[in-house]
């Protein structure tokens, strides 16, 4: 491999699918983009990579500065990168993009570059039109990436705090997959899945009913056997 | 989001994991380089991205460049990208890591840009100093994500021929895992797979013993069940 000029300059951004349930519909936060190209719309959160960073550095300190949480307790995972020719019309631009996953959607961090930062339901931000560059594709595979990984990973212990009823853990799963899951049933399923749920030891009373089990997360890699969504057809 | 010269650029490159097992073992397309930085080791196939090309287009590109494949019968699917400050000691490089599998590991193509390229078991190419730049990571990488895949989908029949022997199936789970599996037990397992094997309607004979039916891939997109290490364990 030689380097010569005869190979075209790129810049090199990295923007992160940060989702969340609000209001029981699954959300990605965003920022409005205040110029050209693509005024107007809404754009995922990210920025280029500084001179002396890596992807992944780049990524968190780009969390960081747009959202309210602690990175530290945030995993971000490499989905893909992006780089058709003309996907900024500006310049020849390779976006690496990743994907988090927080609790509850924390309020963006007033005087932060995210100050313009809005969380808005997925299904609004992949309608025709609303979102700037292939960010709508960036979006989608990133959504379509957490409900694979609902099925075989610990991924929807990441949307509820550290300790969580059975019943907020199905509501994940049902805001993800579109569909109610029966409690009794999800119940038996997921406290039977080796390494998935702890028992916290306490209960707690949310709502009426009788008071609920805690439970955090056993550390699993993988869910054997897997969360499927036939498991529940 | 601003662009102005206080950014950095980048090349962008892309690299190929091109898995085969040849000889009972796996291995992994390789050219040799023949100057600085990293002169005589190995690295993996790759290349610039042309101008006006995309990332897909660009490794398809010199997938064919470098081997004897007809491209159109193999899936290149996006591993990761790989982007630290220091990666290539001359500039600032990301490269966007592809995996696909092949099978037998067709002899490079003489006269190509690949003529000095070799399959080389991948256990030899981990080992220290072997690798240039971060090809070792990349490789690593590669090998991970096929491992894993051949427990949830298909990946397996892309090692083979079209139509295969459940033996000669069974022989890939066995050198990617790295232990012998009991024949009757995996048999059983991969046929059930809803699926995972369509039966040709023919058998081979293929050294001593009875003939031994012949399948072809069925088309699941994943396996339910999955074909975990555990469940042979």
């Amino acid at each position: 491999m030689v380097y010569t000029s005869r190979y075209p300059f790129f810049y090199v951004t990295v923007d992160i699918v940060i989702l969340t349930i609000r209001e029981d519909a699954l959300a990605a936060l965003v920022v409005q983009r205040g110029e050209e190209p693509f005024a107007g719309r809404w754009a995922l959160p990210g920025g280029f990579v500084d001179p002396d960073e890596d992807l992944l550095e780049a990524a968190v300190r780009e969390l960081r500065e747009e959202t309210a949480v602690a990175t530290g307790d945030v995993r971000l995972e490499q989905l893909a990168s992006f780089g058709a020719p003309g996907r900024d019309p500006r310049h020849r631009v390779v976006s690496v993009a990743w994907l988090a996953v927080l609790p509850h959607g924390p309020e963006p961090r007033a005087g932060s570059d995210a100050a313009g930062a809005e969380w808005k339901p997925v299904d609004f931000l992949l309608g025709e039109g609303r979102l700037a560059f292939d960010h709508a594709e960036i979006l989608g595979e990133g959504v379509e990436r957490a409900r694979a990984k609902l099925e075989y990973t610990g991924l929807a212990t990441e949307f509820v705090d550290d300790e969580f009823t059975v019943a907020e853990l199905r509501r994940v799963y049902e805001v993800m997959w579109g569909h109610r899951l029966d409690p009794g049933n999800f119940h038996r399923k997921v406290t039977r899945t080796p390494g998935f749920l702890e028992r916290v030891g306490r209960a707690v009373t949310r709502g009426p009913g009788r008071p609920a089990e805690l439970f955090r997360f056993g550390g699993a890699e993988v869910l054997h056997p897997p969360l499927t969504r036939s498991t529940f057809g």
